[in-house]
C-alpha cells in the first residue's frame, strides 16, 4: 500500500511477501512496482502478480509483460483472459472481468491445464487461474478446485482479496508454494460458499455478502478447510 | 476507475457509459476526464457528470465549467448548491454538502423547476438535483420525486452511488434518457426507505445502513420499483 | 480528502479542523499537507497529526519531522512506536503497527507518561498514544484510558478513524483540547467494547465488527459515554 517510489523498497523490506496488483495502474506507481519487485527478489521474498485488466488496455498489457521480464514471480493469479493475454497475447479481457469466450469448462479443462503448465514452465511461477472452475498449476502438476459460488462475481475485489491471501499463505509456507497457493484458492472458495449460506439465511444482498465473506476468512480454521476443500490433482 | 491518461480513452471504449466524478479531483486525472469524455462523445456513449464540491474551490468550479464547455453531457447530477454554481455561479457549496440557504422546499420548488429546465435547455443535458425533494428536469418537463430518507445524508457516497446508477440506467435505455434518469433517482430513494426499515428493525447505525442500502439496490426488481416510486410530472 | 495543492488551502478554510494523516504518503500530496497545515494555523483551526508508519521509512520519518517543524499541531495521535520515532528517533515501527518491544504495560506506564508529557512540552501539542492502554498527555497531566478491545487491532483503519474523531471532538470544544481528546479516545474504546459484544452475539468476524464499531460511534450519546469511560488522571 506504500506506492511512492521514495519508500517502496524500504517498505517491502519489512514485509514477508509482496503483491503487485495493476488494478489502479498509473504512471506514477509503475516505477514503484519495479522497485519493490526487484528488492523483494533480492531478499528472496515471494512476489505475487495480479495482472488486473491485462488485455483491456495497451498500458496494462505492456506493464504486465515488462514486469514479467524484469521481476521473478512466485505466483501469478488472474482470470483466464488476463492469463491468456500474458501467455499468448490472445485474451479478450472485458475490463476486469474474463470474456465469456475464454471461459474454463469441463470440456476445455484439459487444454487449459496444459496451457497453464506450459506458462508455469516459461515463467517459473505457479499459475493460478480463477473462475467457475479454479486451476493452480506448476510445471508438472495442477490442482483443479471446485470451491466457490457464482455470487462471488457480484462483489468488487474478490479476486484482489484472493491474491493477497495467496501471498500470505505462500509467505507462511516458503517450502510449499504450489500447495500453499492451492490451499488459499480452496480457502477463498470455501468461505464464499459459507458466506452464501449465511447471506441466504439472513436475507441480505451483495454488500452483506461481502461482509460475510471477510468474516468467514477471519473465522476459518485448518480443520474446516481440510473438510471443505474440493480439489483433485492432474 | 482507470484514471491514467495513457489508457482512459481505451478503457472507456469497452464501456457502455461514462461517469465523470470530480470528488477526488487532482491535476493528474483532470486530463484523463477530458480524454475519456471526448472519446465517449465520439462513440455516442452516454456521459454523466457529478460535479462534487463545485463551488467549494476555484479548481473544482473551473474544472466543472471547462468540462461543460468541452464535453457533451447526457445527465448532470448534483445537489442544489453544485448545480447553482454551474448554472448561475451563485451556489454556496459547503464542501460536498449543499448549503442550507439553497435548500429545495415546497415553497421554492416552482422556481427551482424553472431554473433546472433552463439549465437543461442551455446544456442539452437532463438535470438531476437531489436532496430532500429530488428533481429530474429536461427542457420541457420535470419529475418531482419524493422517495428517500434523511439518514441517506449520514453516509458517505450516496450521491456518487446514485450517479453511477443513473449512468447504468441511461446506458441500458438509450432512447429514454429522462425517464431512465428519473427511474434511477426513484430507485435509489426507494432503496433508501427500505434500508431504513431494515436498519430500524435490526437496530444498527449508519454503517449497517450503508450495507442495507446496497443490498436493496442489489435485490430491487421492476415490480417493487413501480409500486414504490413516488413522483409527479410538472 | 481534497489533496491537490491547487485547492488544499481553500478547502481547509471551510472546515472547522484539519487532520494530516501520512498513511498513503506520496510526493504529490506532501506539499498539500504543508499548505493545508499552515493555512489552518493561520485561521486558528485545530490541526491533528496522525504520523502513520513514522519510523518505517525515511520518507515517512522525514516528512513527519518536517511537519512538526513547520506546522503547529493541536494533537498528535499515534501508536507508541510512531510517537517514539518522532520524539526520540528510536521507535521500531513495523509498518503501521507498533513494535512489541515498545508496548505500553503497567510496568512501563510511568516512564511512558513522563516521556509523553515531555514531548507535549516540546511540541505544545496534546500527545495521544493508543494501544492496549491509551494515554492522552499534556505538559502537566495525563489521562490513562482503559477502554477498548483487542479485536480493534484486527480491522484496518481504527487508528485513522480515531484521529478523525479526535479532530471532531477538539474542533467542537475549542477551549478544552486535552479533555476533548481524552473523551474521543474513551469514546472509540467504549464503542469498540460495545461492538465486540454485538459481534459475539451475532457470531460475525472482523468485517461485521467494523460495521458494528461505526454503528456504535453513530449511536453513542453523552450519558453512555460518561457511564462507560474508564480513565484515571496522573
Amino acid at each position: 500500500m506504500a506506492d511512492d517510489a521514495g519508500e517502496a523498497e524500504e517498505m517491502t523490506s519489512i514485509c514477508s511477501g509482496l503483491v503487485i496488483n495493476i488494478g489502479t495502474l498509473n504512471k506514477k506507481t509503475i516505477q514503484s512496482m519495479f522497485l519493490a519487485g526487484k528488492k523483494s527478489n533480492m531478499l528472496g521474498h515471494p512476489v505475487v502478480l495480479d495482472p488486473v485488466g491485462a488485455g483491456a488496455s495497451k498500458l496494462r498489457t505492456d506493464t504486465a509483460n515488462k514486469l514479467l521480464d524484469e521481476v521473478k514471480f512466485t505466483v501469478i493469479r488472474g482470470n483466464i483472459s488476463e492469463i491468456k493475454t500474458l501467455a499468448i497475447g490472445s485474451g479478450t479481457t472485458k475490463g476486469v472481468d474474463a470474456d465469456v469466450a475464454d471461459m474454463v469448462t469441463d470440456e476445455t479443462l484439459d487444454n487449459v491445464i496444459a496451457f497453464a503448465k506450459e506458462f508455469s514452465r516459461k515463467t517459473g511461477a505457479v499459475i493460478a487461474i480463477t473462475g467457475a472452475i479454479d486451476l493452480v498449476a506448476g510445471e508438472n502438476m495442477a490442482y483443479i478446485i471446485r470451491n466457490g459460488h457464482p455470487i462471488m462475481s457480484k462483489i468488487t475485489g474478490s479476486g484482489c482479496m484472493l491474491t493477497v491471501m495467496t501471498a500470505a499463505y505462500v509467505a507462511s509456507n516458503p517450502g510449499s508454494v504450489i500447495k500453499a497457493a492451492a490451499a488459499s484458492v480452496c480457502a477463498m472458495g470455501l468461505c464464499g460458499e459459507l458466506a452464501f449460506l449465511k447471506c441466504k439465511t439472513a436475507g441480505g444482498g451483495n454488500s452483506s455478502y461481502r461482509n460475510y465473506l471477510i468474516d468467514e476468512v477471519y473465522n476459518l480454521n485448518a480443520a474446516d478447510l481440510t473438510r471443505g476443500a474440493k480439489y483433485e490433482v492432474r
